[in-house]
This record gives structure tokens, sequence and C-alpha cells, in this order.
């Protein structure tokens, strides 16, 4: 078996894919391309991997390569984790875009208020999907495609629909649900529990614990206890769960939102940095400028303990990244799907009517039974209509419109894609005239990551 | 056969369909019933619509009721055009939104610019509508509703959800492309056109003469004369279809927008007075407080006059509304229906796939030939995509909002009806803050339009 990792030099995830790919016995003996465009990260990740294999005794054959359709040649599960461009990039975008009136960035939107990706101005996300999906297509036509990439809701929808390859968007936001157990005193693996929705617009439909709803815990908690844990605990970055905010959407939408569904809602959460601290506590969310800042800092420490790790030999690799598995999904779909040990995974799949007033070919994020090639989405049980005409479409509305702007781009070029950016913007609350939106888009544009392309 | 008009006290209307009914041969002898819940406007359309008939010798039985089921019972086309409330209530609404920072109502929203009526706040509207056809469903099981009332789109579509009632969307805002033709030089008669969208959401897929395409025609006159046009000539209420907003929607769209369509567009047209009139000349548009003004005054005229008219018995009605055809499409229609005249009419009808990308059960509207029970919609020759996701499916999205809080008051009471319109506040561009929000939202459903009911 073959498993190739397209954007491996993506340090962190690779150490947690290699770590649970090694830990797993089942697929012993497979094969582990990593392929990046970075010689530099690719080297570090296949050090980091190749010693972590060796040391738990482990007999992955690791491989590395800069060439994607050596990557992908022959591969039965293609884990596509490239993020173009960086966080650099993406900060000049926000940065640009703020200068114009645009707070945290033109891809900062309703229901979708992360900004450590972008949905608009990404095109270079698609455009790699796109052709990491095209090589499989004629490289390797029965593999499987895990999208773990953001923007994770257009990406995924967008294969869906325009390729024939096997596609599956992966994305562990849903834990959250056990963050939210935990606090109410809860043990989560204790509990049965149901997400429905869009990536990153997931909703708690059911929570049950020896048969009986648990979400009376939950009302428990927000009744008791809350306003008090408001006051007196500073919320971390990634831990938007536990916020104000997400108690109001639940308040208000009639469900618990899950995981990163919690960064997000409208404005009213989000509209400056005084909002956001009221609604997210002192750092005002991952989100904000206080948590983007404090995300490249421990990011930057991160890079820099895996390039440690990477030159320096005498480093026990196993000790620093630990024996345990990541508790991400991606190994677990592999071994159902080569060996039929059936699971229930929440993943990214096609619709297919599982959401009732989300169109049929759009991906959506539910519980699936995944065993050998069969994937038997779960039916939902209580998706209240109010969580899917405020949460949900408007969601799917902006992924149509970030589809539509990648549409532009390809068939019209750049010109089409200015213009469909600048529709989008006419439609945001921060516009104030069409000269506003123009002039934006033109200057997000001009910079670096639009201009090596020309 | 017997036809009936529900909310027949609102005389313009009720004296062109008179009109129309009278001078056509086909439906002669027929019955027609005016009800209203209003007896002195009752009794003034009545005592016109008698003398009309008479004056130009038509044979149809004309009569009155302040009953809605008498009306109803065994009518083969029942007519609604009931607005409750009138202007008065809708002007206080929007006077109390605005004293909370919700300029022209919290309403007018993208594509829904047009604040004649109200899509939200207005439940009355669909109550009504839904009355009439549950009364149909009994006492006239297999007539025809002609929604006319609005808000067309939103109450069209939820009686095709909630009823089995045979009912079409009547609109004659698409005649804005015979206005178009006009000013760019053409004669409308001699042109085929064809629209297609959503109620006052429509675009001009396709305009040819003698089987060539006619839109470089309009292309020419937005290149050499449009803008000599808009400096020197002062748009007037309801000429919207020629001013700068239509065109620079057909600009950035794709296709020109045609009729009330005009009206709207997003924020960017409509963000505060001094832009409406950039876009829209001094008057700011029929949906600015300019324009609200001047209809409200010539409303008032011409009420006195049908008034007048009424208490007149030497008067000549007939010479007062003229003797052609209004250019409304409902007696044509029961034409079609009753004697199979095959006709081709511009309705709002079940979508079923017309307009790729807009559900199955959304009225659309479109063309449909229409033919004794048998309504078949025109294929859509050229609808891009771009209209469908920037200009449909965000209206789409507002009237599943409008029909979502009109569901929480019916099956969740007023407390439901007042979360579901802050959930639709919290999306809105205007809306700064949670408590914003609430407090319109309270002080809305304390004015007369709701306490009536309580």
């Amino acid at each position: 078996m073959k498993i190739s990792i397209i954007g491996a030099g993506s340090m962190a995830f690779s150490a947690a894919l290699i770590k649970d790919l090694a830990l797993t016995k089942s697929i012993s003996g497979s094969k582990v391309t990593l392929m990046d465009i970075s010689e530099e990260r690719l080297n570090a990740a296949f050090n980091i991997a190749r010693r972590y294999a060796k040391e738990v005794g482990s007999d992955l054959v690791i491989e590395k390569t800069l060439d994607v359709v050596e990557a992908i040649r022959g591969s039965d599960f293609v884990i596509n984790v490239a993020f173009a461009g960086g966080y650099h990039n993406l900060e000049l975008m926000i940065e640009t875009a703020e200068k114009h009136g645009y707070y945290r960035g033109i891809d900062a939107t309703d229901w979708n208020m992360v900004n450590n990706y972008n949905i608009y101005t990404c095109y270079k996300q698609y455009q790699i999907a796109l052709n990491i999906a095209r090589t499989m297509e004629e490289y390797a036509p029965d593999g499987w495609l895990l999208q773990v990439a953001n923007p994770l809701l257009e990406v995924t929808t967008m294969l869906l629909r325009k390729t024939r390859v096997k596609v599956v968007g992966f994305c562990h936001g849903f834990h959250g649900y056990a963050e939210l157990a935990r606090v109410c005193g809860l043990d989560p693996d204790k509990l049965e529990f149901q997400v429905a929705g869009l990536n990153h617009d997931i909703w708690l439909t059911s929570l049950t614990q020896d048969g009986e709803d648990a979400y009376r815990y939950i009302d428990e908690w927000l009744e008791k206890d809350a306003e008090n844990f408001w006051k007196t605990y500073i919320l971390d970055l990634w831990e938007e769960q536990l916020s104000r905010a997400a108690a109001d959407m639940y308040r208000r939408y009639g469900l618990y939102p899950i995981g990163d569904t919690c960064r997000s809602g409208t404005w009213v959460y989000h509209k400056d940095l005084k909002t956001k601290q009221r609604w997210y506590g002192p750092i005002g969310g991952v989100d904000s400028e206080i948590g983007w800042i404090i995300r490249r800092l421990r990011y930057r420490s991160q890079l820099e303990r895996f390039y440690r790790m990477a030159n320096d030999p005498t480093v026990s690799v196993s000790r620093e990244l630990g024996l345990t598995r990541s508790g991400e999904q991606f190994v677990d779909f592999i071994d159902s799907v080569t060996n039929g040990v059936e699971r229930r995974l929440i993943l990214n799949v096609r619709n297919n009517g599982v959401i009732p007033g989300i169109p049929a070919d759009v991906a959506v994020e539910v519980p699936v039974y995944v065993s050998k090639e069969t994937l038997r989405p779960e039916p939902i049980k209580n998706l209240p209509s109010s969580v899917v005409k405020f949460a949900l479409i408007p969601r799917w509305e902006r992924m149509e419109w970030a589809l539509e702007a990648f549409d532009a781009l390809s068939e019209g070029g750049k010109q089409a894609y200015r213009e469909a950016l600048v529709n989008i913007l006419l439609a945001d609350p921060r516009t104030s005239s069409l000269e506003q939106a123009i002039s934006t888009v033109d200057a997000l544009l001009k910079l670096p990551y639009y201009r090596d392309d020309e």
C-alpha cells in the first residue's frame, strides 16, 4: 500500500500522521511518500519521520520527493495538507485589507470569521487541490484523496463537483464536543454524540449518556457555572468552544456549535477587538489581532522545535513526539477502507440529502460509517430549520461565491477574478462604496501571492 | 364563472382589473365578487366597478361582501391583493427601525431594498394568504389563486410549500424591459424578450429583434448616450429601470436587471440618501425617504380621485379610467385557463429545475405558456452563474429567513418570532451589537400592527 502526503513540510501535521501510521500495526509495511515544494522543510520532515519509525520499530517504508506526480503515482491514499503561500502571505492580505477598512481581512465573513486561511483570495489552494485530483485521475485513479488543507468546505465541494476522484474531507474540530462535555463535568468517553453541518459550521445534533439526553448537563452548566467561568478563566487560543459566543449561538440557533464553528457566527461577535473580547475573553479568540500574534509566536517556536529535532540526531524523536495516537482520523479511515474494519468517523462527504435544505452536491460534515469502499452517512436526528437557515445557508452561500470567483479566474482570467471579488465585497457589511471595494481588490491583487503567477 | 378579489378596496388595482374584465368579451357574464374588510373602501370600489361595467355595456355580475369565505366559495379564480395594515403601519415600522439605526427599515436588505412592503415583519400578509388558500382548499378546491400582494416571492413560495391550492404569482415589473428598449431607441413591440429570476430580482436573459441579438443596442446606449441622459434627466418614481444603478448591475453581474430589480442590488447603491441619489438621481429612487413622501402624496391624491368618482354619480367612470386594457396579466391568464387560448405570460411558478442552483420548491419568475390547466415554463436561455450566485441566491436566502420567521410565529408564538427576527438582524450589516438588534425588534413588536392581535 502506498500513502502519499502532499505538503508534508507542514511538520506538525506530518509528525502527527507519521506517529499514527507507525503506531498502527494493520498498515505496517506500507510505503509513505512525503512531498513538498520546499526542500528544506521536506528534508526536516523526512528526517523526523524516518527516525520516529525506526525508534518505534515500525517497518513503514518512508520516501520523499519534490515531484507531485511521483508522489501520487500508484497511491492508494493521497493526503493533501499543502498550504500555498503560508502565513506570511496571509498576514499581508489581512494587513492590506485592514488598511482599506476590512477588519481581519476580506475573507472574514459571517460564519467564516476563521482567519488562518482564506476562502475567496486563496486561488492557489484550489489550484493545488485540483491539480492533485487531476493527477490522481491519471496516475492513481483508484486512490482516495484525503483533503485536509483549508478551505475544506470549498475545496472538498469543488473536487466533488469537478473531478471523478474519491474525495473525503477531514477536520478534527468535532473534538470540541469533548471539551464542552468536560467543562460540564461529563466524561466524554461515556457520551454518544452526533454533529452535523458544513465544515467549521457544525452543530451538536445529539448528546446522550446511557441513552439519555445529556444536553441538560450543558443547560445546567450554563445556568449555574458558566457566568463565573467566563469571569474568572482566560480562554486560551482554540478554547472558543467554551466562550460566551458559543453559548449565545446555542441560545439563538437552538443547538450548541462545535469546534471551529464557535470562532464564527455573525459580525455581532466580531465587529472589532472590543467586541471579540466581550465574547471570547481578553485574547478575543484565536482570530483576533491578539490571537493572531500569539498564534504566530507559538507556530514559530513549534517550527524551531522541529528543526532542532531534525538537526540533532541525539534527540529521541519518539520521546519528543510521544507514543500516543494524535486523535486525527486519517489512519482510522485508511485502516477501515483497507481492512474493512467498520468505523464511525466524522467526515466531509457529498450531502445527497443527508442535510435537507442544502444542495445534494455540497460537502457536509456528518458521522459516516466507513468500511472498505462503502461510506454510509448516519441519518441526522435533529437539525432545526433555524440552524439550517441562519447558520448553514449563509455559509453555503459564501462557499458558492468563493467557487464562483475561482471559476471566474479559471475561465476568464485575472480580470474576471477581480470582478467576482468586487461582487463579493459589494455584499460585505464593511463596504461603504464601490470605490472602496474596487481599490481593496486591486491592492490585494498586487501582493506577491498574486504577482508570482504573472 | 366566478372571480373573487380579496382586498378589493385597493381601488387603483380593482379599477384596473374591472376594466380588463369588462373589456374582455370571452369572459362576459362572469360573476365578480369584491371583498374587503373595510366597508367604506369596498363600497367605493364596488360603486366604481358597477358603473364602469354598465357604461361599457359589460354584462359582468359584480357583487360585494365583507366575508372572505362567501367571496371564495365556488370561485374559479381568487385574486389576492390584500395589504394588511396599509402604508401608515409600514411607515411607522420604517420610522421606528430608523430610530434604532436601520435606514429604510429592517426589511431593507441586499436584493430587497424595495420598501413599499416588508418581508420579515409582515406576518399578517402571510396569514391572509394562508387563510385564503386554506379556505380555497375547502370551498373552492379546483380554483386558481392569483397571488398579487407582496411579498410575492415569499408568499407564493409559502403557498406552494404548504397548501394544495393551484397558485400563481403575478407582477407587472417585467414591463421594465420595454422602458429600457425605448430609451435605447427600440420599439418594444418589435422585440422578443426573456426574463428569469425571482420576483423583483429578474434579469434580461435574452433580447432579440428579428431573431438577432438586440442587447447591442443597450450597449450602444450605455456607451454613447447614457451618461448624458443621467446628467440631464431627473428620474421620476418607478423609472429606476433607467438608473445608473441598473446599468452598474448589468456591468457587474452580466445581465440587465429588469423592473423592480433595479430598485435593489446591494447596500452599495443604498447606504444613505446621498448614495441613493448618486445612483438614482435627485429623488434617490422610489424607495428613498424623498421617494417615499412623493409616493404617499400621489397615492393620497389617487385615493381622493377614486372617492370623488365614487361619490359623484354624474362623473363618467369609463372616461376617467379609459377604455384601454391595463397591461396586467390576470385577465389573460383567466382567459387562457378558461378558454384554452395559449399565451406566454411572465408568471411566478414552482421552479422545478427551470433555474438551476435554486431549489425546486421556490417560486421563480419566468415566461410560462398557459393553456387550460397546463403551465409550461419556457427553458431559460442564458442565466450566468454570476447572476445566480450573487443576485438570486442572496435573495432566496432572505426569503428563507422570512418564511422561517413566519413559521417561528406560527409554531412558537411571538417569543419565537422575536428570536427569529433578532437572528435575521444579526446578519444585517447595520447591526452593531446584540442589544441593538434586540431593542429594535422589541420596539417594532410594540407597534399597533403587532398589538392588534394580542
